[in-house]
């Protein structure tokens, strides 16, 4: 099973039994998430690019893997993904380069998915 | 003397300071921060909002202050600016608030200065 | 004026300029984070103690001040808020000291208050 | 072998040579750490979930691991669980979602062990 | 009052009062702290520039200040200060930047205190 | 294959990717991040000593395990490298043990490894 699917896979069964502890803090938690990145003021692709380049500084691989393919169903293109991992790792500092490894080898997956 | 020009005159000045030590790592850097948010596949509006969200998960609120600048230079309506303090808010949680009261001030002056 | 009341003042005439936006995701967050520290399977205080040591180790002073506000009306005694600052301070490290010494003084700000 | 014989296994062989190198810190470091979730103002099982709560805003996930199987021996409850990650989440924001994910299936195992 | 009285003054008076609640986990970490930089297999100096560089990059001010002292009282040079400047701002990004600034003003008054 | 070897490995592999993306930012934060080692004011063994530590508090096990590389390769002894660990742990708190664990497993692969 590739790298994408296993994660994906995970990710949902997990995010299910999160759920279904119908715990209401994070059932809401979960709404809101949601929400944030339907269009607005900004649209959605462009907050998609806030989400992936938060998730970069913060290190959170996983949620880099998920804004990276909300991205790439977006359109944005790879000269743009570099863009962002330029900004990720300039105001995050060298402690990013490792997450950008994994995110490059991810939005690599992504493209040759198809 | 208002906070803005408060902000600006200290960071202009200690930033002086900085570069005059000549340090090549230290004047590299800055070199690289002003290549950093300058138009290239995305243009440097969606950059800055890039690199305010990314202050604003790191709560570095001298950050946040210097990209709610250029974004107001930038055209960045304050629908926008509420945007990405949405994003901002819900990727870093709770704890980004007490830097969103903060921002919305600063931004709300930088809107009076005019 | 006090700090306590100046950070009171401060907090809640920027929270009402932040709810004023009529921002969704800001407004909703805002409706979270009540709902969180509701008595449910763990009771009030409690959770209001876990947001204290969060905000601790997350080094979020203003987090802090809120918390301490709670966690005293709520009966939290200086010996339990000691045993909440021991936990910060080792999982997060001596940086957390700086937070603790200004959390300490504003706790026996709040006992001098009455 | 099971996910939790292979970190209580790693953990314990490792802690093993890090005290068995006799550097004075560390190992008063550790004796700290014991000390710290010992009985006093606050009970055992009090800190322990400030630690898991202090563990999970900060985004380690070995150290979620140990303190869910120290507050699965004092009797928390699933409930309260939930409501720990309901405080994590709202304070950390949504990066702390893969966390508490690896968290309520580490969480699930530990319940199934018996 | 020079900043570095006022910063001096509040940190013994409040250090003193932590100590002076006698709670055990705060007095042993406070121990552990001083014993953490004395000469060892590494010298003092060594030590406290590796707290330099660790205060830095974890953007903690005050422990910036500290640290800044005891390098300035153990002959660490304005050179090799910026050099320190240098890792922490690579390593952790363009958010240290603010913290540098006031680093460096720090640092220019202890060299101007003589 | 060993952990070493599949460290190095996917990391020079995945760097060459970046690289040959040719985005001028990522190329030139490479540039400074070899520059930031090099001997100046401090030697190159002092630096890397203060590139591992800022790695430990920061909590990325990557940059640990190529800072220990380069110590290794230095001369950096293991009493030194507990001596770093040390500051690490009291600075950043019990958070770090469970890098501390992974960066002392990684040491004694180096050790073994002629």
């Amino acid at each position: 099973m590739s790298k994408i699917q296993e994660f994906r896979d995970y990710r949902s069964k997990m995010n299910e039994k999160l759920l279904n502890t119908n715990h209401k803090v994070i059932k809401r938690l979960y709404g809101i998430d949601t929400l944030t990145y339907q269009d607005s003021a900004l649209d959605s692709k462009t907050k998609e690019m806030l989400g992936l380049v938060a998730s970069m500084v913060l290190r959170c691989d996983d949620c880099v893997k998920y804004h990276l393919e909300t991205c790439y169903k977006l359109g944005v293109t790879t000269e743009e993904i570099l863009d962002i991992f330029g900004v990720a790792n300039v105001v995050g500092g060298t402690i990013v380069i490792p997450h950008t490894r994994r995110a490059l080898e991810y939005w690599q997956e992504l493209s040759a998915e198809e």
